[in-house]
């Protein structure tokens, strides 16, 4: 490639499971959809298994690859480490790349528990570094509108907010044991998936103060192997329910269900206001269904499309109707973090957010474990 | 009209408003509608203004009208009392008719509180009349479906419930108080929407063991009357929500509101289970989405539409898509009644029913005024 | 039932299958839901077996029951003769009725022929009385919410009408022989369904100069019984497809088809003009869906639902949300048809209206059978 | 870059706008997403401005820029010509790199005529080089599923196709003539949208023997630049209908307009057999609708996910409802245009395909100028 005159930004990225190919691809993207500040150069690419490591390297057009992640976050040429791991690696990648001095790109959660998430968090802080975490479906640009219409008072004061995260793929009672099975890796419908709610509830709502759950392990046995007939034990929770209060004021229920058939991607919500009700779907990720109560014209639910007046989607489609992807998320939460880095923005959540992400599970986990109402600042 | 070779069945109907013209019109329509076992007379019809009262009689097809409602119960052809008057009423004109020996077919909220509620039971069970409470949503023959399907395990076991009932008709901040906005008369979105999600949620999935809520009264005065400069304190809730255990393991969420802006009969509820999930909006009364985990087909929701194989449906449509309505369902209300009174059926809640409907109730306004887990069997 | 002070009008039914029954439901709502200009009296019901003439005339609340229909129209107490029997004795009814001088409810189709249809619709007009068909659908309030929205602009100037009206009754090649599939019994999907899709066209858009059609029997032929291994040949229009030109200017599409599977009551249109789109489902029959090209607000088609800003929603139900039945448009369409003949109304097609929409029908099939454009006066 | 062992494939991109910006991520992805066959190099790209082109050249990662587009195609490096100039240069462009010896990737429509679109067919024929034409929405994997299902016959045999494309663009009365109002370049609704619709027929039911049809200029003169007072006349189509009569033997209508208001990309079809019914909206390109006639479950439309079963979906996304965007389809393009480069694959429309999606456009044409039924044999 030519000799750029802007400064280099070189991207270190370990983990080349569905997560780290989403990410090669979000790089990729980010570089031929947006005028970056920077010369994004992606530098190394780290997997335990050497073999895989060079061979996804080459095809995803990484410079070099590592079998030892540290090897990559000691790497010169690397600013920034994109972490893609399973759970439990989070926290020792992410303290090491804190400590080289580096960005951090970590998937989430955070951590796998909220000592390691406060460590990171503070480490974060004294480095002083650009650090963001993967909920990737708040950079879609049709919820971005959806802050912006609760932000300018289009809905009037906040009074509900109702959200579900709702999955199957544990649906099959036959559905085998995995690491998304246990605590220590930051397992259970809550924490894998609620918390892509609660991160969005703060998103759109802001702080939580209290909250009382309920938690089950629906299924308190599962085949070791798929197919198997060793049975481990469950102790993970199945689906989880909590009722919230806001600090605005604002009351509601949050869902959590990794067993519920027929859904697949159903991070979903309902905001409603003194002025209006906004709801989402991200089964249908480019489409807000809106009510004003005192519409000028007609009254009813109206169906808003993404479009290019949100520049996230101008930057992929020249219309409204021609929808992004799931992966297109993926580009833009690459985006805002560049930007951050290049001093041009602070859209997306870093690891102080994340904490509080993980803080209001905690209070769940309480909640729901003590049966009784919990304050947030507790935990 | 000619002589029947049927028994008499002679309809007193106390109330002439909106509910009452409605009774009019279930009572006309059942017995066109339906083969019933007995000769239906509308016998009488009681208001407190005589004029309205007797012009109301003419244009309905009654045979009489009353001004007192005790001289409609004393009426010797009398035989089925129906209570359509605002709810504090409900417990006097419902004892009388028991104490006089009659059915009694009467709006809910059975009672304005627990008390009222208790005795009412226990005077029918000692009187042993036939005894029906208008959650006339019930009768709406695709949820008749969906309870045989749960019943017949096509969702398995059943894990979850969440159900709302929102509607906006208190949104506006300007809405004025009403007699809805007075505990005394069982007023607050609890009561009067939650109420029948709660007889929902018993009819679809049975008993619940405990609850935990919170309520909140969102605008918390409002004026006097439309456009009045004076302001009268609400102590009501505008919204209500709560976390439901059920006694078969089935955990779930409640929400009710009566200022969520864009709902206007959202009585809706998902149920699912280890083989499958049903939904349902009452804004949509016609339909049920279900996804069936183990389809031999195509995966993916599907749209049930109501239709001429459930025998409600096929009194009123010949085929799928024709569509009942509101009224209809207080039609198929009406005949469960009569089928009930005449030996022939057991559809449809009575005094006993519609107790634990309250009993429920007021364990959630407990758990919300004391911010704990209440069980209902200790209310 | 008591002296009334209104005039009598004598209603004679003629017919005791589906639509009988759903006639006489109607007219006794009607008595129930509205204040009515006259004391509307069921005198009479017809059917060719007297001893199911007589049940239903009890069953139903009928004074007496004929055998012979001449009889009912010749009875004095009779004013409105209602014809509900099968298509090819619509003529020979109608013309009795009306040279007995009495106004004249007809379901749809007019007649089995257009010669038919043109000498009903001289003979009424001679006659003077009031006819109505039932094209029950336009009865729809939310319908007429749209056609006042077409009139008063709120689309701009009219561009295109796109409808389909399609069933699956016909969809099982098994599905056997019935009168529906004989041209000289106004059978097949354009006479049987098109044709209220037709009116439905006229009602909202206008007059109709030219068509252009293609038309094919996909089954030509079936079981001459259900199940029977004899064959009848069909000759009839499985699917009908057509191009229309508005007198207007606007363009569109015609489709009907009685095997499209899934399908129970698709009578649906999309309205575009320079404006605004409207759309309609029957099958969901209280929404409509609307689109403002200048939307003062955000943008996105809106769910408009029927409510109580409909005068005829606002008979049957006190909030939206609360949904109109198939059977209520049959008592609007009474409602209609009593004002016109107590002067207080033109609502409704007439023997005239319905002429036009048969005459439409019959450019249709010309069209189809010659595969040629054909202007509609030419017919 | 790292040596490969793969074969280089050079691609030369001619056109930098929206539609060049596209291909250029298209690529990129495929070679992150997919295990390609090839070492695919980004090799030129072309724009008349020289500058631009090396900007774009640049930021989008290829290796050197021509101003010329000729000297693109004489590129050695390049084996690949990828066009998304402006309509009438497709034939100029794509003549050149077949006479150079080179694969073609043009976009829609082949060309600006007939005659251009027949020689352009002739000689990719005759040079033998693989050419593809930008359908992109062919290539949307749920599509590929539809077109499955109906080869497998589980729709039974085809009846009819209903297809609509649909956008509102041109809604505006006062949107500013361009390019798109004129013939010589292939605008038009039919041209410019409905001649994908016209390639998705192709595409899931086959040929079509004979159509009539009817084309409108709704607004004869538009504003000659935006806001300006200059207004030019146009003759092209506002909105074509059409019916179809595939060789198959089914039947259907066509409709394409570029001003129904409310629609942003709604390339929408029903097709439906004698065993079932599919639709699809590509405003909702993740998702079918199918209703199987002999369901064995419960009967009602089913909402089909795309999802990791097809593997198009698989490349991207791990689970259903995770969905694709646009760009994506084009990336799917791309990677079917390399497997055919590769014999690997025969799927996306050739020059052959592109010529008969145009011949049948011209059929309509002649259809609604000539007001008759075409036979598209005689185009």
């Amino acid at each position: 490639m030519r000799e750029s005159s802007l400064p280099d930004l070189g991207v270190g990225l370990i983990g080349t499971g569905f997560m780290g190919r989403a990410h090669a691809l979000a790089f990729h993207s980010a570089r031929t959809v947006f005028d970056l500040p920077v010369n994004l150069r992606l530098v190394a690419l780290a997997d335990a298994d050497a073999a895989r490591a060079e061979q996804c390297a080459r095809s995803w057009g990484f410079d070099r690859s590592h079998a030892a992640w540290q090897a990559l976050i000691d790497d010169p040429a690397v600013d920034l480490v994109a972490i893609t791991t399973p759970n439990h690696l989070h926290y020792p990648m992410a303290m090491a790349a804190l400590e080289a001095g580096k960005a951090v790109y970590c998937e989430k959660p955070l951590a796998v528990n909220l000592a390691q998430a406060r460590e990171m968090h503070s480490t974060a802080k004294k480095v002083g570094v650009v650090t963001r975490v993967g909920y990737n479906y708040q950079h879609n640009p049709i919820l971005g509108l959806a802050r912006q219409m609760i932000q300018a008072g289009e809905l009037g004061r906040i009074v509900s907010f109702q959200g579900e995260f709702s999955e199957d793929f544990m649906g099959d009672p036959h559905a085998s044991w995995s690491w998304r099975c246990e605590h220590t890796h930051a397992g259970g419908a809550l924490a894998d998936l609620g918390s892509h709610l609660l991160a969005m509830a703060r998103y759109l709502v802001g702080d939580v103060d209290s909250v009382c759950a309920d938690s089950q392990t629906v299924h308190p046995e599962r085949p070791a192997l798929h197919g198997s007939p060793e049975r481990r034990q469950i102790a993970i929770d199945d689906q989880t329910y909590a009722l919230l209060r806001f600090s605005n004021g604002a009351r509601g229920t949050f869902s959590s269900s990794w067993l519920k058939h027929g859904y697949k991607n159903h991070l979903s919500f309902e905001v409603s206001g003194t002025g209006g009700t906004l709801s989402f779907d991200q089964e249908r990720l480019n489409e807000l269904r809106y009510y004003r109560a005192d519409a000028p014209g007609r009254d009813g639910f109206q169906r808003i499309l993404a479009g290019p007046a949100q520049p996230g989607y101008a930057a992929f489609c020249p219309a409204p109707g021609h929808q992004l992807g799931y992966n297109e998320l993926k580009t833009l939460e690459v985006h805002a973090l560049i930007q951050a880095i290049c001093g041009g923005g602070n859209e997306g959540p870093d690891f102080a957010e994340a904490l509080e992400v993980e803080r209001l599970a905690a209070a769940i986990r309480v909640a729901a474990r003590e049966m009784r109402w919990v304050n947030v600042a507790d935990i």
